[in-house]
């Protein structure tokens, strides 16, 4: 796939510029002390679940091949790193024909993942695959905290749609790997018209409480925008008196009116008195949208109201509390020429220990099937859970073999997300709901 | 400017799908009803700052302006637009033609913004000011969160410089308008090579734990590092044991050894016990750069410790436990053909109400000059304000007169923060700094 078939909304000539500048600058001591060569595993995963979270959902997987598919240092590129000093010639010449060539294997897309889940390995020299570090932890950072959350509330809408309409409470291009995130966590369409594009997520949306001031009177404006979108339109009714809009709103567009949204308010009281009255008035099969600063706790407030869809914006495109994940990308074990790969971890006091050594993982499951830990391990793989590996082929010496259509990670993570214990769901604080067993 | 100047690493062909679908659908019934032509004035403000914070700080007009300038309909969008069925075709054929012809005011780039305050003013017909909404606010929303948290630090720091290094926490494109954000907040560099090649940001960095895991010891890691980046550069010093990294670091690079870095562990231990050591060794000159997980707190608390320089990366790209603004664009005054301008606002319960009318903002100064409070008004402006009004055009006529350099940005945010009182400052939490006073 070439760069321009990434599709609007943005073409990027090349991804290779999202990088911190030290990437580069120990490429270059590397180049220079011959370790550039050396054989590296990297691995992706996080030390922690934020608080109170029982599980991660991994996202941006299919962002993650687009980026290195794209990681080119081109001519304006080089220039650039020319003329600011960044790295010296013959690190500029390396770079001009840097392609990544190693493997990756990774979570798939959608899959849940535990504190210590290798979520992404990098397979190849020091020199490729130190230099996709920061574009790598990016997506997955965002991505993956953008699907817990939407995880999570997709748990407490039961299974009443969701739609994501977060664009206007983040950055413009975050909101687009946002939508797709929230769609692989379980949301369903998204008002963001980039998303639908780049990404074919439905889209949806009728109008603002602007339509309804623009208009002299808000009968004028259900009018208008009855005529021109149809009957099946959702209007607006919490511009003034939301009584006096939903009597208006049916009057103009009849029983068949597709939906009211509220925007404000006591919501768990608003559509228990707009039910009673939309049904009072004969429309009732016209459904009820709630759209108003909620999140996973809103959501599961309202269970039992008579809503028949939900909005969600700030919240979700924040992480609910947690915008990031803490993935960080660790050189795990590394060997020079044909010597075999010897573990390697940072050791200083402080916390942020890690544990060596290229690792598989798997995930047991009890007698009923369901899961009891994340295994994960350094050594050869007990016989029992070979047939349970996490870890799939992203990339085979340099060739994407991972690339998949985006509802084959929102199906896998609903089926992920069955198989954790029941207690994964519960929206109150705990503990990860699976231990992470460590073998040597 | 074209699109293709606005630069690498992502070139923009059109904004105009950074955009929510109900925008387009309300177009199409006004354009349907005939109030699309109506004349509108839009504002986008806060009803509140982040809970316990003083002042806000614009950032983002300038990316505003570039959005706005790119905001065009071209086959591509068209096509899918059409495709989706998302307006009829009388739509589709205004949006081919479509350009922002009006008007814009607001507050420039690094002022400090109150509940209330006016940041944005969008004035044209309805048609065309409806459909910057969403990636109006999405840019502002994202930029100014993370400049506030940014000014929060740079207060924190003193005069000590900081660096933004959060690339790897947020989205890729939202880190590049992150560290764009935060030099207009305080900070000085960034390690994202992005945010150098696109606004000019200077780039710093050196290396990472890897690059001394990758070496057979620390002190061939060190050499390398030497060797290659001149004995100015900075090493890495807590991979393993910190006192006798400090020793190497010292022995390999001699008293000329630019800095150490500090990433993990008790810093305000290790800055003291480094720095003694460091002086010990005859290294005086040796800077301490520290980096573990800071933020406005964690760097206050280090002010009395040996520290030359701070590295800031997750608490600065997501807002210091505030990542969105809660700015809102709403039409506030609207007129039919030559009629004047009527003022509207949202009515109905539940706390989103808002002020109408267009609004000129100025704040009131006492008689040593300091900020006693942000006046904004729809009637005629006091005589005493005139001079101190905080809108000033940004473009005129559908033209971008407002665009000026990065720097004047940042040097903005320090005078418009130094003339706020003192407490404004102060990092526990508060009420905002200035009580906002509406005239009629």
């Amino acid at each position: 796939m070439s760069t321009a078939e990434l599709g609007l909304p943005v073409d990027v000539p090349s991804t290779a510029l999202f990088t911190d500048r030290y990437e580069l600058t120990m490429l270059q001591a590397a180049l220079r002390s011959g370790a550039a060569g050396r054989r590296s595993v990297f691995e992706a995963f996080t030390r922690r679940l934020p608080e109170g979270r029982r599980y991660g959902v991994v996202a941006g997987t299919g962002r993650v091949l687009d980026a290195v598919e794209n990681f080119r240092f081109d001519a304006p590129v080089l220039d650039f790193l020319r003329r600011e000093h960044v790295v010296d010639d013959q690190t500029l010449d390396w770079l001009a024909g840097y392609r990544f060539t190693g493997d990756i294997w990774g979570y798939p897309e959608g899959e849940v993942y535990f504190p210590g889940s290798p979520i992404l390995r990098v397979e190849g020299t020091f020199a490729e695959a130190v230099l996709l570090e920061t574009v790598i932890l990016s997506i997955l950072n965002h991505d993956s905290a953008i699907a817990a959350a939407a995880s999570r509330m997709a748990v407490a809408a039961g299974g009443r749609p969701l739609m994501e309409m977060g664009a206007r409470r983040t950055h413009e291009l975050a909101a687009v790997a946002a939508s797709r995130a929230a769609y692989i966590g379980g949301f369903r369409t998204s008002s963001n018209l980039a998303a639908g594009f780049r990404y074919g997520i439905p889209t949806v949306g009728t109008s603002a409480h602007a339509f309804t001031l623009l208009h002299d009177t808000e009968r004028d404006a259900f009018t208008a925008q009855v005529v021109s979108l149809g009957r099946g339109t959702t209007l607006l009714v919490d511009t003034y008196d939301v009584a006096t809009a939903v009597r208006a709103a049916v009057d103009i567009a009849g029983p068949e009116l597709g939906a009211v949204r509220i925007d404000s308010g006591d919501l768990l009281l608003l559509a228990h008195r707009v039910r009673q009255q939309l049904d009072d008035l004969g429309a009732k099969d016209t459904k009820i949208v709630v759209t108003s600063d909620l999140d996973e706790y809103a959501i599961a407030s309202l269970a039992a109201a008579p809503v028949d869809s939900y909005g969600v914006g700030t919240s979700l495109v924040t992480g609910s509390g947690h915008p990031t994940c803490s993935m960080v990308y660790k050189l795990v074990a590394r060997a020079a020429d044909d010597e075999p790969l010897v573990p390697v971890a940072k050791k200083s006091m402080g916390g942020k220990t890690s544990v060596g050594g290229r690792k598989w993982a798997a995930r047991r499951v009890d007698e009923d099937g369901v899961a009891a830990a994340e295994v994960v391990g350094s050594g050869p793989i007990p016989e029992d859970l070979a047939g349970h590996q996490l870890l799939v082929p992203l990339v085979r010496g340099g060739e994407i073999v991972g690339r998949e259509p985006l509802d084959a990670a929102r199906l896998r993570h609903i089926e992920a997300r069955a198989g954790l214990p029941a207690s994964a769901t519960q929206l109150s604080r705990g503990e990860p709901v699976l231990p992470t067993e460590v073998l040597g």
